[in-house]
């Protein structure tokens, strides 16, 4: 079978994903600044969502690119993967809508921890199926990137309940260590994992 | 004709199907976790019509990939599959919004079902413009879970009007026989057809 | 240039277009039956623009699939009818709200020609770019169904003043003469034309 | 790595910001066509917009036609073009509310601004990876219809505040130079840059 469809469908909701959210981005009544201005909490989840979900979608682009075939369990994989980011527009609006409080950041950061654990899920049903010494179990390496994610996820939940922007300020740090193509971390997290 | 613009069109809409829906689940207002359980009932249904279009797609996907070239009427089959199914969002919220009420719970099935029998069109179409002995007759075969789950929906949406829940378990149940891949069951399916 | 990209994006706002326009059909509040029936005329107006969009779809598929190349204004003649296509969710959704009241049928019809006068336009610069004699030429051939269809239009939108039913009638019967494949009907336009 | 799935996902993205933005046109109550024409400010901004999405799409399709690889740094530029088009749904139904409140009309043009920016920060980047003297470059050229847009753009922001229609005049006149192929602005545009 394949990879090119499932690509291709991954793709097709990725994008939807990303858009859909600035729908959540209500039109404010009037036209003054401070109307504007009281979307700013909205505005900060959104552009970390955005950011996630291009993430998401460069990793994926690159453990595919590697793939040379897929089955049945990786169709499965993938859609719970695709289930799990689904729920980040709702998770961003929930917690811009009541300004990072408590809870609402607890959520967005589940709805990340979940969507890292299928993303990992994915990833070995592709190793699986490609078997050792394969270019793709090379191309996704020890993952200590997303290992690490998973920790601070688990977490910055946690913490969240004790002061809300730890929790928040973690979802960045990881965020940044994704977009960052600093060698140094990269190593770091290498001989620690 | 070519058949690639068929698919990528089908998983366009797919694709929309799927993650429009998550729009239905309205932030709620307030942010304590009573809030976001008031969402419980939305949430469940989403997760069912989740399952069964990203089912629809992997079906589709393996049937079109058997498939060779495609005509008008297979056109016209194919879009009434995409109106069913584009239906399952506002199916969804219904049943969600009220609870998992009767008459909700058998529209939701009436949907399943009108696309069920959509999509067994689409095979016969498909397996007709093919020719007896191609391989996608071979690959669609007897289509025991297909009829299986036409009789089933029918079986559900009566029963939804005596017991809503007995209703509603039994689309969990056609959704698990197609996503557990038990031998078992595909044998006595095919026994029963 | 090649056409690849242009099918593509065609596909995807074309797609979107077929898909939400289901979010029109809001959710009744309430489990009854007559709820549901609350929402006929909307439902009628999804059904017939979901015809018509698989019907552009369908058609913009065979003549670009006879184009072998396109250029600057092609792809802004194509863009031309997706504008006009993109209006239909709103034409739509205020024909059904408003359960076909005149001026909304007659805003249908509106959109509905201007859309049909688009890919006339676009049919001709395609025409115009691959030459007389051409595989394209022949495709779209003397085209007296999108002659007819631009006529019944016009006359549907002045008849909704006096009876909407009756333009409402018309843009069925387009859509029928469009989905039958009826050998006669298209010998005797033929004629006409 | 291939420039394949950049452009499809580009053009998922593009798609669904040109048709989402029709969701802002929101039905108006009653069948008259007063109502209609209380949409009039919000339907000449959806114009404008979808001009620009599609100018974007265009220009976005032939830089990357001419593209023959792409590396990390492109696909976050890319990723960062797309987040401020993103934006355009939202800043249009802002300014369409609000009948061209100058503050609304300068965030337009703000939103323009970051966009220009960034397709000129992804020019930039495909540059650098294709090497000096290569087609890329070449097709790219000395961009100066960019740089006059990034120009006017910046004029328009600051101009809005003392009369708003020179600001949304500029925009269009922006537009209109993106439409209209006519060699003599290119040359002159060519000449002073």
């Amino acid at each position: 079978m394949g990879k090119q469809r499932l690509e291709a469908f991954s793709d097709g909701v990725l994008a939807i994903i990303l858009t859909i959210m600035v729908l959540e981005l209500k039109v404010p009544h009037g036209a003054s600044f401070q109307a504007l201005a009281s979307l700013l909490p909205t505005f900060v989840s959104y552009v970390l969502s955005f950011i996630y979900v291009a993430i998401y979608w460069n990793n994926h682009h690159h453990m595919l690119h590697a793939a040379g075939k897929v089955n049945g369990p990786i169709l499965w994989a993938n859609t719970h993967l695709l289930f799990w980011l689904s729920l980040i527009p709702f998770a961003t609006a929930w917690m811009g809508d009541n300004h990072f409080a408590a809870r609402p950041v607890a959520l967005y950061g589940l709805v990340l921890l979940m969507a890292a654990l299928a993303y990992y899920l994915l990833s070995r049903c592709l190793i699986h199926h490609h078997g050792a010494g394969s270019l793709l179990e090379a191309a996704v390496g020890a993952d200590a990137k997303g290992k690490f994610s998973i920790a601070v996820y688990a977490a910055a939940i946690l913490l969240s309940f004790a002061n809300r922007w730890v929790g928040f300020g973690l979802y960045w740090l990881v965020a940044l260590v994704w977009l960052v193509p600093d060698r140094r971390i990269e190593r770091v997290l290498a001989l620690r994992s």
